[in-house]
């Protein structure tokens, strides 16, 4: 067995992410065969302490508390950044600068100029980049996509796209960095990943009509008074793709009771498909060409049948979990980084979501359809 | 047992409606503790066979091939409309003229201007009105509304709501009444129970912003060339309830491999309900009141305590079907012809669905959100 | 339109059911041609005064506190008995007697015996007999019956079929009929369904092996003390088909939170069928001929191409409920009686599903398997 | 940071089994605090190729040809035994007299009293043991045990449990080990897993009464003649627990379209919990303590509640894998060898449901009731 070239990794932020990214790195050599032998070299968190205990745990062979030791290390070849979103930018443009690989946790910029920026700076550098839409890594997504692409559903007509949970539905709790409007709101927060289902599902959108609500207008602010919020609640969209499609997006974190509602249903000529994350293991197909009076919904189980889905199980029926999409996730991004395929999902990408998200709101606030193009 | 009054019908129209009207007529007293015996008097349709044909297979004691006979007969109390949509105006003033109350089919009238005018005529003659919004008579909807009424979801914060159904989805189909500018479209023809839901939820719609489609431009007219479709074949809206509450309406008739997707959810700070016409002996509903590490949508079962469910069966678990609605429609009318209780749907109710179809085109048209208040 | 021989229905009790057969006589000739027209004669219940409001409420034009009555009158054809099962043997061979045809709710009799005796006298007599198994005349379950027939399965392999409720799961509820030997307990109660549905589907079983358990063994008597339950709360048995299929039955009144899991599960050796009554108007089918990867159990809607649903829509997704399957049951008797097609489900058709019922709980007690033939 | 103890495997086969153990070694101690480091060591594989493969794609510092290598490394500390199940016994007991821990993938042996052997060595030698039941390490299991134990059902009446897949439904399959006597039919291979499902909730069964079927008599022997087959294709029985409560379980691999129906029903007095493997994030439960009016089946989804899920990911409706199950099942078994808590499924356990899957065979071959006591 010939030895694989190594690939280091430098991994900024340890928290639900950081933990879930070191996952990927982890299970991905198991289940896929990678173009690198994966090397966890270092890990940064704000103290010394916090590094070091994150070292441990996550299995790093370093750890620092200024995360700028990472660009110094020449076995480092991917900066790995899943901090505050307020951070990705300074830290993406020092990681393209130093001319490392960049895996970027979503949102890629609280703004898209911001976004565009580190755009260009990987384009220019000649980086490969990747953006951490975790759930268009589930093998019954690229499914749908391909049998949409495939013609199985006929012309395409029409679309509804939601990312709805719970979250954020106590009035009563204490306002936080989501709160504000660096953070984002529902929309940037997780209407991005229903933004970024529909395209990767129906190719781009082209015009989008915004209605942002603040529906909790203000929270207490933890010294006894009470602060104003500014960002959104939940947004809805009607969407209108290039292809002529037209459709609706709803991001929602008021949602009581939905823990992980990102649904779609696509209809054409011919068929439908419909999905929800909170069975992701399934995808329900309609199609016409099925016999009179047998006609129904098939609720298609993940099997080997839906690659990737064979390498992390031989059988049909065993199920992915989240941690597994994010398996896929880091496959992808180290065979973009060899040359091997496109980059799933990259900066550029990345940026055509939060463009998508600030037409929202100013499509909202303005009361009027906006063009994506020219923005 | 004392007699009761009675209550004489004449029927115009005896198709799919006309005969769920009649099962109704014929269940109602079955069911129900009625304040009038019911007497089917006399039926109408286009020609004498075939009204005489109605007459034996419905249970009529007579039949016309002109309406206007029912007007005349002193023993007709109520004039029950299921002709075409365009008839319905002409028809409902007459029958007010001739001092009958009046039960028609919805839509109400293809103009909202002609529903305001049917509305006053009725008001002013004094004479009892309903409109056939038959999917508001589901015992499920009325224990939701209750609990909504109650505060058993808090503060309402979001809904969704949607009707998809897919007869429509064949290009090839020859172009039809409901393809025509008086049919309505999908949003009028369909979607309208949609806003009827959403509004007997959560009380009145007070602006909307539409987005209305004409996905299929034109259509076979029938002797070999095309002709052009002006109707929407899906139409979005975001609407803001006078509560504050806000939300969105599909209807879509594209809807490949829905049958009666009459869906809604409604969020709450509380509590959440989620129903599909789909499985309409069902409600699910979320609690934060519910244990933690218990909490989860409850497949609430229509039983003996959703009336009127109990009038039908007194066990749980056996289920109503859409002629039952039907009954409930009708005996719901008589209450109110009786002074029991208000007209569960009168004409002015009609005529506030109209006004939202027609403003929700509107909207669309000018690209812009309108108040419902001055319309 | 020529005029239709009458058929005059006289009817024995007037509680759940008779007015579930009443629902049945008077929409069943809206809903389908019928070889007769219906008339509801005659209504017998114990006392004069519940008789006479029976006979209001149900739209009989004559009533009688003296069941016996019913026999005397020429004009009523049908003795309809849905009184208590332990007198179902004298009226039912009293009308037979009397040269009526019989339509008795289920169970036929308390003994298979009584149910073999009505039986031979209704053979001998000639008159038709219809014992009312509801759940059979769901359009979907004659669908289903078809399909297997046709092959559409492949061979059928395996087989289970549940019938569980949970209105017995109160142990301080007091001692009452159904608790009664003469009663029957779970299995003959509700499992008799579960057993109609299997033979219905897949034909005659021919050999089981039972364990009924008594899991309440005392209830109150409600005069301050206990009294000893004999009868079954529960009965489990594996059964097998003379086609050679196997499979297993449930019947359980002591399953909390079900309130009609009317099931079932066939598995052949190209496909699947699963049914749950409390979605009667849904089919799951799985095809092993579709294509890999988009196989899955269909959930096909209730619609016209499942007649005679449409019969009472036009259009699928309105559903049907309870009472419209008395509807279709008194249509098929109605059927059998002008002699247009066999019995539907006639006396010795309940007799064989009493005979199982004794036959499972005479295994269970002697722990063996028993062959059906030869009792 | 203190620096934990070393806790090297030694990995015997590296199929499916062996890749998801692997998982487990690798994803646990990124999810869990373990006692130990784990050091992946060496694995067997049955040629030198196969097993320098391996080596590198599992991750193994060294490989061997012969698994009695691994008893001969005084680093290696577990003996993980994934190799065909006629080979446990003898490699199982080689390991124990080398004074390893064990853990093996279920079955344990072919024959119970293999299995016993096996235990009683175990437990003379002092190591710790496990057996693979993965099933049993998913969250919502251990919670619906836990709410069981804390009487939220009150008392448990019935039980119905059921493991049944699609894969052998083809019958020109050729004949393979898994036909074979020593493979074990669908009661040993699948149908174990819902005994150990049934006996992890309701505890020990103490009574059985066996169905074991052989559908598919024989099977190409893929050389044109034609084997037959002895085992069973499906196996159903009646089981009475210690505590009263009574249930049956099937075992089913010839039910087309199902891929993992691995799932139980329990009703109490109180309350009910239903489950399937095919959405095993789930689990639902009945409470007869709701409102009236408001009960229904409540679909709880995965959540930190459920330990110990909050390990995989901080926030509900991510969801686990099957292979996270494997990490839990590794973590539990580090946590017995360190002394912090009972064997989870232990050889004894192991023991166990092997000798409930042949008394359900000898039961059925002898048409009897057998004791487990004695046995």
């Amino acid at each position: 067995m010939k030895s694989k070239p190594k690939l280091g990794i430098g991994l900024i932020g340890t928290g639900f992410m950081g933990k879930a990214h070191v996952f990927g790195f982890t299970s991905a050599p198991r289940v896929f065969d990678l173009p690198y032998d994966i090397e966890l070299r270092m890990v940064a968190d704000v103290t010394p302490e916090l590094a070091e205990k994150a070292r441990g745990a996550l299995g790093f062979a370093s750890a620092t508390h200024d995360w700028r030791d990472l660009l110094k290390d020449p076995a480092i070849d991917i900066i790995d950044i899943t901090s505050p979103n307020a951070l990705h930018k300074e830290m993406a443009l020092a990681a393209i600068a130093a001319g490392k690989h960049v895996y970027c946790e979503k949102p890629l910029a609280t703004l898209s100029s911001d976004a565009m920026e580190m755009t260009l700076a990987a384009e220019a550098a000649g980086v490969k980049t990747q953006v951490g839409f975790n759930y268009l890594c589930n093998p019954m997504l690229a499914y749908a996509k391909a049998m949409i692409a495939a013609g199985e559903l006929g012309e395409i007509r029409s679309y509804r796209g939601v990312h709805a949970e719970d979250f954020m539905v106590d009035k009563a709790a204490v306002y936080g960095f989501r709160h504000d409007i660096a953070g984002g709101g529902a929309l940037a927060d997780i209407g991005s990943h229903a933004l970024a289902t529909a395209e990767y599902l129906l190719g781009p959108i082209d015009r989008v009509m915004g209605h942002s609500v603040t529906v909790i207008g203000e929270r207490p602010d933890g010294k006894g008074g009470m602060k104003k919020v500014e960002i959104d609640d939940l947004s809805r969209s009607f969407v209108r793709f290039a292809s002529g499609a037209t459709g609706s997006i709803e991001a929602n974190w008021l949602a009581t009771g939905r823990k992980m509602q990102h649904d779609f249903e696509v209809y054409g000529s011919r068929g439908a498909l419909c999905f929800s994350q909170e069975r992701f293991n399934e995808l329900h197909f309609y199609s016409v060409d099925d016999k009179a009076g047998q006609r129904g919904f098939r609720r298609i189980e993940a099997a080997p049948d839906h690659a990737p889905y064979g390498r992390f199980c031989v059988a049909p029926g065993h199920q992915l979990g989240f941690n597994d999409l994010k398996a896929i996730e880091v496959a992808g991004f180290l065979d973009a980084i060899a040359g091997l395929r496109p980059e799933p999902f990259n900066f550029r990408a990345g940026f055509g979501i939060q463009r998508l998200v600030e037409l929202v709101h100013r499509s909202s606030r303005e009361e009027k359809w906006l063009d994506v193009a020219g923005h």
